[in-house]
């Protein structure tokens, strides 16, 4: 019998999101229910639910960033059992077969993955994310959450601490590198606890000094204003990596100009229009401009446990259900210090 | 008593090159006198003489693809002697001390390096490239050319060949390593051929199939059509590594869609508009768009002697003095197979 769950669904484009139920389904023998605790609220839900990304599949129930406990497990599950931590975030499935599966990056799946909403699941229903109560998953795209994280700070490491580690861990944070964190919000925040955390001498560079307190607090060794024209003058050649969390079309020059000798700028945001650069951008430092989506499972099990490991979480501001609608609009407003996690406690209410 | 020998250069951006005679420096302690042989034609040479990348200091003399034999050395040279077989590419000189320099990485000095041609030497004076029968430099900036190398095949490796063996080496092509060449001209060919030559699957990636035959014999496994909308649609998702040696805003989005997971595009070239490329070009498989310029000292003696262990040369057609200002014509109109060479024992003639 399937599970009658309760959920907040955002019936069109441009309707607020409305308390419903959803149907999860018999948990199959490699699959787990998940108990969701928290569910953080990331750009890309909004994105989504109000079609901006196109054809949403309405009334659609999003989330990515779920954390909870283990209620039941399948016949199969190894990996899991019932009272664990544990989290969901962008994927619930991929095909397991292909090269980028192969090698751990699931994000990459060469055949398609199954997004947490708004894709098609094996069992060809829609799938639904984490604003609601419970959900039903392959056990081996649910992670381990380690003691030592709270569960709602823990939540929107699924997606926005995944999104930063994996680039950092990619082209090498550490010791002797220099790495800038363009925006401080919901993505960039974690960038700094992480880059810090790896040992990187780490610099934000944001619009305004407006948030350079928390910015330090958080583990920033430098922070800087893009707002003035000296910063570029005066960082000129200094980064290693340099990840850009804010999604709007940036002048890309400029920010090429601060990387060192073969150092490199990634996207984890997708600007709306496309991104122009100069061939003089790149070819003067062997420099490079590149893109990174989310990480893979195991990559995200890693993330998971050296966040644990070094004590870190999101910045959150926990809210009830009632007010998502609210947080959505600050959300978009930028006013959020740094992430809003639903008490999925409060769904039903 | 500086030398006076016999050189070719352009009077204004809009003449023609004409005879003339230049004066060398005495040679300096550290310093070599360079008997030029051959000096190859590179398009940079045009673009620099007529005025297509800013105010080129008229009179001056082109030439950065230099082969000859050493002719006179100073007192404390100890890396070449009289007679030996040498070339100079595109640098002269850099400041030697900064992180890149004490890298060998001279192309990428951040103090600026001293180019071959169009910039100022330590003495104060406008440097004059390879169109002459002599040229003075400092005995770090000259490389040897190894024996299995005739001097007229040698002389556009030192900007051709540099150019594309140092983005290959960088990002390592090899056995197992899908590499695409955009364009089959003077750099490209040189690409099929290194790319061969270290192991990797090549293809050849050129507008219309007239030169496959040729690509094919250089080395190539493959070669295909970019005006062939099928082509796109075939290779998607195949290549490692893309080196685009076309200096024409391509489609970008449309070669970021050959790469696999992990792959890198780099630009050798500099198209004349900035280059546009969409965010979901490169976060959906962690790709790259980089850039690299030559190469520096160490890596350039090391591409010498990997093409002459492999018996590689440039393809190219040795012309006379008197037919340099038609060559730059058939240059500018891509009809040349593959680099004209200009036999410097005509520029007195």
């Amino acid at each position: 019998m399937p599970l009658t769950v309760h959920a907040y669904a955002a019936p069109s484009a441009t309707e607020p999101l409305q308390p419903t139920t959803i149907e999860r389904r018999d948990v199959g023998p490699t699959e787990i229910l998940i108990d969701i605790k928290f569910a953080g609220i990331c750009h890309s839900d909004i994105h989504t639910a109000r079609g901006e990304w196109g054809d949403a599949g309405w009334p659609i129930v999003v989330g990515h960033e779920i954390a909870g406990v283990v209620a039941e497990v399948g016949s199969d599950v190894s990996k899991h059992k019932v009272g664990d931590r544990v989290g969901v975030g962008c994927l619930v499935d991929s095909c397991r077969e292909c090269d980028s599966c192969q090698r751990g990056l699931e994000q990459y799946c060469l055949n398609g993955n199954i997004g947490t909403y708004g894709g098609v699941g094996r069992d060809g229903k829609p799938t639904a994310g984490g604003y609601s109560t419970h959900i039903v998953v392959e056990e081996d795209f649910a992670l381990r959450i380690p003691e030592g994280i709270e569960l709602d700070e823990a939540a929107p490491l699924l997606c926005a601490g995944i999104t930063l580690y994996s680039p950092l861990n990619h082209w090498q944070a550490g010791p002797g590198k220099k790495v800038a964190i363009i925006g401080l919000g919901g993505l960039g925040h974690m960038g700094v606890k992480i880059a810090h955390a790896m040992g990187a001498e780490v610099t934000v560079l944001s619009q305004s000094l407006k948030k350079q307190e928390d910015g330090l607090r958080l583990g920033a060794d430098h922070y800087f204003a893009t707002s003035d024209p000296d910063t570029f003058e005066q960082l000129a050649g200094s980064f290693d990596l340099i990840v850009n969390t804010v999604s709007a079309n940036l002048d890309l020059d400029a920010y090429m100009s601060l990387l060192r000798v073969d150092g490199t700028l990634v996207e984890v945001g997708a600007p709306e229009h496309p991104m122009s650069v100069k061939a003089f951008s790149l070819l003067p430092g062997r420099r490079s401009l590149a893109g990174s989506s989310i990480g893979g499972i195991p990559e995200t099990q890693e993330m998971l446990d050296f966040c644990a490991e070094h004590g870190l979480g999101a910045e959150i501001e926990v809210i009830s259900a009632d007010k998502v609608n609210e947080a959505w609009d600050r959300v978009v407003a930028s006013d959020v210090r740094y992430r809003f996690v639903i008490d999925t406690a409060t769904l039903g209410a």
